[in-house]
């Protein structure tokens, strides 16, 4: 089956915001086992969404269109998809009921535009909006879909995932289940080396590929019919890929590294402390990002001069014999850090992230890791390639991947 | 003038990476003043592309095709503009040299098809690419162009800047400049508000917003003729658009606000240091992205515990009466920042990020940032809305324009 995007917007023309949602519903497709060859970006403008409408049902089974559900005039999208299939727009009483209560909570007075998100080609099944007020559609047309969601990103993966996913199943005829394997530490050509022959082998499961700064990610996606169990397929390759990775593999649920550190320190009901030179407070900020880092995360420091480190308590002598970008300063920082703050673990960051050779000629992209607790201290070091950003986003990734290993008594 | 952007790989058709090309080059048409009525996404397909560009030349003036350049079979978008044109491929002499001098350079080996990519549709006017292998060209064709540019963000860019955009202006008679002035603490639609009738009234220049979280950024675009200065139609309408927003803008050559605050600084021979609750280390992280902070960095300190504030020299009185979301919180924890550093300025937050409000019954989105310099201690307080992502960005950009306040005496 063949499925296609259209995403809908003067905003995305004019250069004016990036087209996220192109790739997550391609992305979602792709998992449905759709073969996509063509998506395209066309304004708020009848003529021309017609035309683009009319186009891509001449080559496709599903048409997803995105955006152009606001209540202004400009909002054209259900309008253009019953113009194409010539049916009228009709006002949907439940909509009308949804969007009033809507409205009313939050104290906004309706006006009479708004009434427009309420109304959609007749015949329509109506996809609800659990985040904002307007509601998306499905349309049937000679054994072909048409469906169109709002184009905010999480109102459109909300409805995707609780109204539109479900149709689809329900008219595949089978069951669809993905797993995510995440990797740290391995570049993406190596991951594929180790593991092209199973992903050469495999057609039920697929296997995708999906590469970012320092890590990557391995969609593992079968199909099962109505009553199987998709996981009878999907778990023998996740765990053959694993043991092929090895240690490289932080989370086989999609589960990001700094949850991985956070739930590793719950479950041992161990605390961590962080000082940064370097990476300058990533790592805080990171684990901050998570709700509840409270309870694990006693404190942070950034360190970005030499008196900075000394006040936390790394000896100068040290700083003075090894330099600030040294393996010994890495470990005295993880320890001082340790001391100051009381937590069973501590990490510390220091490098040199560019442009150009530090002072002392140390490399663009050299960096230590150290690490404390209460067996001692060991510090690694790391080169990273790229940008000043690239070096300290991975500088960052591989401070916890240093306190997951320790964690997990690996290094 | 109508142009088009054809993006091409079957990595973004499948949702692999997000397709930055399209926004950025659509953002550029649109300062050269191109309209945009179609942007699309085919795979590496010969036909599929072929008859792409086909629908693409019969609607616009300038196509640009981004992606497909590498040295493998798959990648075929010049082979399908010479498909479309009717012309064969010829090998390009300094194309051959400067693939030669660059894979020497890197001591790596040089395979056959590496070759593939000098070679163009026969007369193209080849675009050279400083960073990468793959050299891009531009056809003409009944006084229409069609270019090709690599699809890796930063070579995509760079040849623009480089090779197309000046074949552009040539082609073009007139002459391009843009401002961008950005604004942080008032919401998109209060700037919309206070500066429409400016909007409204202009056509050259124009203006057109860019919304972010926390800030917004408009870009004031003026074309001229061949010989006058844009600057004379720019200069006035960034200077009424700074009246009527006043201290709100913080830049109107588009720095970003950490690099504004960094400057401001340097300029001032200042030095600072973070105490960061809320927004657990991102301050520090932001400011350090830029090189050279160490300069004016001396310190940053990530307390997300009650017991961290203490051991910095927030006194446990305060937090017991007043609780760790507060003014006295806040301006206690910049100024005892401040004493330990010994920095000239110190700027900290607290807040709730959520979900939901915090133990004391304080709302998600509420927050303070403390300010202390040699004059004393401010602090102040502030609401953000939306997800925990939000208004921890919120209050990193508002801590930071607390700071640029301060340093120029408005607050």
């Amino acid at each position: 089956m063949t499925g296609e995007i259209i995403s809908v917007g003067t905003e995305l023309l004019m250069g004016m915001i990036v087209n996220t949602d192109a790739q997550y519903l391609a992305n979602e497709l792709n998992k449905y086992g759709f073969n996509l060859y063509h998506q395209s970006t066309v304004g708020d403008n009848m003529n021309r969404l017609v035309e683009a409408i009319e186009t891509a049902m001449d080559r496709c089974d599903l048409l997803i269109l995105s955006g152009g559900l606001g209540p202004t005039e400009d909002d054209l999208t259900k309008e253009a998809v019953a113009k194409y299939l010539g049916l009228p727009m009709v006002q949907d009483e439940q909509a009308v009921k949804d969007l009033n209560a809507y409205m009313a909570q939050r104290g906004k007075t309706i006006t009479p535009n708004n009434y427009r998100q309420a109304e959609f080609p007749a015949g329509a099944h109506i996809l609800r909006n659990s985040c904002g007020t307007a509601p998306g559609c499905v349309c049937e047309t000679g054994g072909k879909l048409i469906a169109v969601l709002p184009g905010p990103p999480h109102e459109l993966k909300a409805m995707f995932e609780s109204g539109l996913a479900p149709l689809l199943e329900e008219r595949m005829d089978s069951k669809f289940c993905s797993r995510y394997i995440r990797v740290v530490g391995m570049g993406e050509s190596a991951v594929e080396y180790e593991i092209k022959d199973i992903i050469d082998a495999q057609t039920n499961p697929t296997i995708a590929p999906y590469a970012s700064v320092g890590e990557m990610c391995l969609r593992v996606t079968a199909a099962v019919g109505k009553d199987e169990d998709p996981d009878a397929l999907v778990e023998p390759v996740v765990q053959k890929i694993c043991e092929r990775l090895g240690d490289y593999v932080y989370s086989t649920h999609g589960v990001t590294l700094p949850r991985v550190v956070e739930d590793l320190l719950k479950q041992q009901q161990k605390t961590i402390s962080v000082a940064e030179s370097l990476s300058g407070g990533q790592i805080c900020s990171d684990l901050v990002e998570i709700p509840g880092t409270s309870e694990v995360l006693l404190e942070g420091a950034v360190l970005y001069t030499d008196e900075a480190k000394i006040r936390l308590g790394v000896s100068q002598e040290t700083i003075e014999r090894f330099s600030a970008v040294s393996e010994q300063t890495a470990r005295e920082m993880a320890e001082a850090m340790r001391r100051r703050s009381g937590s069973s673990i501590a990490v510390a960051t220091t490098g040199v992230a560019g442009p150009g050779p530090d002072a002392g000629g140390h490399p663009q992209g050299l960096f230590y890791v150290g690490v404390a607790d209460e067996q001692g201290s060991v510090a690694c070091e790391f080169r990273a390639r790229g940008s000043r950003v690239r070096v300290r986003s991975t500088a960052v990734l591989y401070a916890l991947d240093c306190v997951r290993r320790r964690l997990l008594g690996k290094l």
